[in-house]
């Protein structure tokens, strides 16, 4: 990862800030003769866009994504794809109140103190509205995949809200997209829309935890040691907004568990390739996978625009408090979801095509046989 | 990160195997005119060397580090360290137990999945002596930090085995060198002293939390949106053997918190910069460090060698057992402590590269001014 | 140089194609705090507009930049800034004639090995037009480094069309702007003129020669042993369309050379910088800058797109002839002068950033000292 | 590349100074399953070797290669191989003479400036003893590409020394291997041998071009806009010390041609490939290679190290004259021909991996067929 660019040969560059004219993803090293167009990009758009659900934000934004380059007769030609997204909801307003504090929890300090320059109207760069370009970049390479690996599967759902986790013996895949959370769980859904009325009621946010999973990966993605796949996935899951932890598979749990008992067994499965007893390591040894279930989770903390009052300070260095005025979500974990999905459909493309390039053979198939 | 290699500017390139004849670090874009000598690195390495107490491995290495280019008559050249550590107890051996076997929770199926290559004699690339390479180079990223920012100081310890978690309460930095855990809490020492022994004589081992901290990083380090701090230490650390789970400030409890809790009050230090009344964010927001203490922690799981049996298969695809005899670690999060450290050097020092290259400036200074 | 992208610090990524709806160029790693504007670009891009003079395509595109991103009232932010230009005149027309056939010499037949893909309508990626988004990048370095290296003075020309050389005793820094040739020789221009003439009638095409140079670059610049300046310089020219060859100071002719008379001797200058003797080295010493003037020549062959007949292959491999009509530039060299500035613009600012990056220092001073 | 890196997937970082302990290439991305041992690569290593013949420098040096890591039981791991070559002869010596001066068309002075660090014993990270490295790597490379594309041949060889150029009608590649200069016709070289021992005597330097070909790339490899093969190639033959100029097939030249002249006429061979009248492309459009030689070409300059007295300064900035004694290269052009021929095999196995990566088929088969 550098600067605003991620991947090793898909390669995902964002631009754009969320009161500018328009922001979005400049993507190198797309395989060429993938089917593609504007309305498969947009249906990856149109998961994330805000306003669905009272959970969300009530900011409208079109969200529609127009490909400038790199497509020709609806097939990709290998050569730079331009994902543009216009901006279209910045709404006039009176910034007087928020133009020179910094709110706690906001990177607007940071970026002041780093670049000397304060984009009052939003959050600029560091606003969640870059997100957008990284769910566009997701539909590209999940068209990608779906030709390359049809069998890889990705799929994310809320697990967390605040206090209220979901029961894991109540998990039901089918359920995700019944519910306004992308809840497995759907007694946990009603217990988080109650939660979060409350919460929005009082002017406050609240963190979430998002988990990722991928079927169908093949073994032998990633590569020692620091493109490791679960590196990447890391620095990918870490990189969105608000994200305060990564884990993989049993994740910092996984201190607690003797050797014993994080072992996942081995045997030879019907069809010629190993399974195991369990995934604690959520489908990644030494950075490589294994063929199993890719699990992925990360915390997203509360939004720091609430109504509830903070101290703070000016930029002058003077003493106030401030509350967020607007529409906000008031957990922006939900919105994380389909973002959390998109870096996962990145990194392994990215990876794909990387093990592709240095060991070769056909997708899917391992250099290494057992049996 | 780029395979083998990780940083922007001031770039590590691992490389050696457990069994070959030598492993280390290729350093570039080393700041020219650093003291450095092979005593200032031996000093990191020999506090990861195996040995020096029963709670890790007996191997005896020396780990003694050459270094033989990009340094002339005591300091830094500007080109090319190249750090070099010769494998000295490479004891022959009878692999015939293990080398037609997986172990489970082991890379070797996975790097023979990918790679068709099997290095039966231990863990080859992918063994935990790869990262006595990565402290040679955080030794090195430490004598430019203290020439560069003096001020900044790095400590790792341990917070958690197994069960057994520190009590914050009696929290005591001067306690850390003190115990062979790099504890922080010299009560907790003692019970994981009796916790590890009993588990060492039933041949099982146990995972751990490492937290690693820099105090006097100063504001404005990190850059949007893919080369944040936090995700470039989350991928620094994620790359460590055996790590399954990151968390930078709060972490994953972040998903507990509301906005308001989460919010890091700001106000006006006496030194005319800005002070919180909390450290939530873990010292960085938007991804740019606030010039509050960094706060990494990261779970390392149970090392898969144990004495216990697990069942597996064979290269040829049979059902059998496994039991890992030899030296090895317990607890292996224990001799993670300096490694993590050193990644965080690294980290760090790039970080501070990277910014003097974009914005410039006087390091400790930031731009835009408060006040 | 990866994919699409060029830069280490300053790293700049063109997209887009001579036939899609826009072309641009995304520009990470920017500094902060420059002041730019739309009509401060569009200057640089109107010096390579087609259409200027009877010697360049007839094409006319506007070429209108617009900055959607990274610059905030009058100052860039140090995020990404997309620099995008519509493509207006995409006339339609009958392609039925060259669809199906190879033009020899250009790339049409290896992007078609490669990808698959034929874009029939136009060079796609391959056309001269990419260069724009060359020079929209090339004016936001010029700005960036007006800031950071006011003394810096880089300067283009033709020396060569064809048969007819500029004459090295009648150049004139004076005259460049003075001729549609951008000539240093106003003699030269005339005959170049006559001559050109002649071509276009009998609808031939022919290569040029295009020097580039920068004085006042700061001693220092560059690094070994792969990041050479007059690597990158290389690179960076040969990148462009139709290059085929690239020259440092005496370039091929330094084979004709003995160490003697190459060496450029040394002597002190009155501001207690060194001065020499002569410039033979193209002001590069083992690829980092002396303080001499910067001198780069690069040739370009003679477009492709001519009325002449040629043999070629059809896509169903027969035996065929073609003849390109259309708006074609006799001599592509011309228009090559700007983008060859905007090449050295993008380069030096890059070495700038990643020499403040890794050694420090104020721009312009040495870490060495002489005297 | 990037400070000491070169190469995308198959990315070779060097390392070392002419007058330190030891010198060698990091290599990664090695694909797994090559055979390879140290002889291999030895022979490599020896046709570079000095003191071969009284044309070049008499300094010996064993360049004996080490395998450090990367390859297990003969094979390629696929992890990173270590290439160390100790340096033996460096004979203690009075550089009393040298150590303050600064020799003209040296890099001493410019690593001074930006670094402040002087190493007086030789050229250090400058010296040509770099590219021992190089061909160590190059080595590598030939051995995978022996494996992934067999039918690839490279062949160096000189084409000019002076003022005496080869004539093309003689040339014969038989001839190569025949003579201490790899010229390609035997006259030339016999001319050569009288003017080199003229110039030597004399205590005189001079330059030289040396030709790089590859016959049998597949065609496809090289991607836009500034990943291409002719790029690349330039940028790793102008990284090699005293390189001023690179061409690919007609280079300088293509500027006096006509379009109509230059146009490689194409028609269907036999094989269903597409064959070429001409190849003044040097088998390469649009970046991307055709399938037809690569031609390569670049020139050396004359040595800076020589007897003549020269004008130059010392570092307190005096006025002096400098000679310099010692066992130094007439014509360092010579011994450039493996290091280009090194530097082609390991852009050519670049460019493949890459191919394979992003396009994906079998090596030597292209995405788009013709016919």
């Amino acid at each position: 990862m550098s600067f605003n660019s991620f991947g090793h040969l898909f390669r995902v560059t964002t631009w754009g800030e969320s009161h500018g004219p328009a922001l979005g993803a400049t993507v190198d090293g797309v395989p060429p003769g993938i089917a593609i167009d504007e309305p498969a990009i947009q249906y990856w758009l149109d998961r994330r866009k805000p306003g669905q659900s009272r959970f969300t934000t009530q900011r409208r934004e079109a969200d529609a994504v127009r490909i400038l380059s790199g497509v020709f007769e609806g097939q990709t030609t290998g050569t730079p794809v331009q994902l543009m997204i216009e901006n279209t909801d910045q709404r006039s307003k009176d910034y007087s109140d928020i133009r020179d504090k910094f709110r706690p929890g906001h990177a607007a300090i940071t970026y002041w103190q780093k670049y000397g320059i304060r984009d009052y109207r939003g959050g600029g760069r560091s606003s969640a509205r870059e997100t957008a370009a990284r769910v566009a970049a997701g539909g590209l390479a999940r068209a990608v995949l779906a030709d390359l690996a049809p069998g890889v599967e990705i799929r994310g759902y809320l697990v967390r809200i605040g206090p209220h986790a979901i029961d894991r013996e109540r998990f039901d895949r089918d359920e995700i997209e019944n519910n306004p959370f992308w809840s497995p769980d759907r007694r946990a859904a009603e217990i988080w829309a109650d939660y979060l009325d409350g919460l929005r009621k009082s002017g406050n946010s609240v963190g979430a935890i998002v988990e990722v999973t991928a079927r169908g990966v093949p073994a032998g993605l990633g590569a020692p040691v620091y493109a490791k796949l679960d590196t990447d996935l890391a620095a990918a899951m870490m990189s969105i907004n608000a994200v305060k932890g990564v884990e993989i598979g049993e994740g910092m749990n996984a201190a607690r568990l003797t050797g014993e008992d994080n072992a996942d067994e081995i045997f030879m499965g019907n069809d010629g390739r190993p399974v195991y007893s369990s995934n604690h390591a959520g489908g990644i040894l030494g950075g490589i996978s294994t063929g199993q279930e890719i699990v992925v989770r990360f915390a997203v903390k509360p939004t720091s625009s609430i109504l509830r009052p903070r101290r703070t300070i000016t930029m002058a260095g003077e003493a106030t408090e401030i509350v967020t005025k607007g529409r906000h979500d008031p957990c922006v974990g939900i919105r994380a979801v389909p973002v959390g999905e998109a870096m996962m459909a990145c990194v392994l493309l990215d990876h794909l095509l990387l093990h592709r390039g240095q060991v070769g053979g056909e997708i899917g198939h391992t250099r290494g046989r057992i049996g």
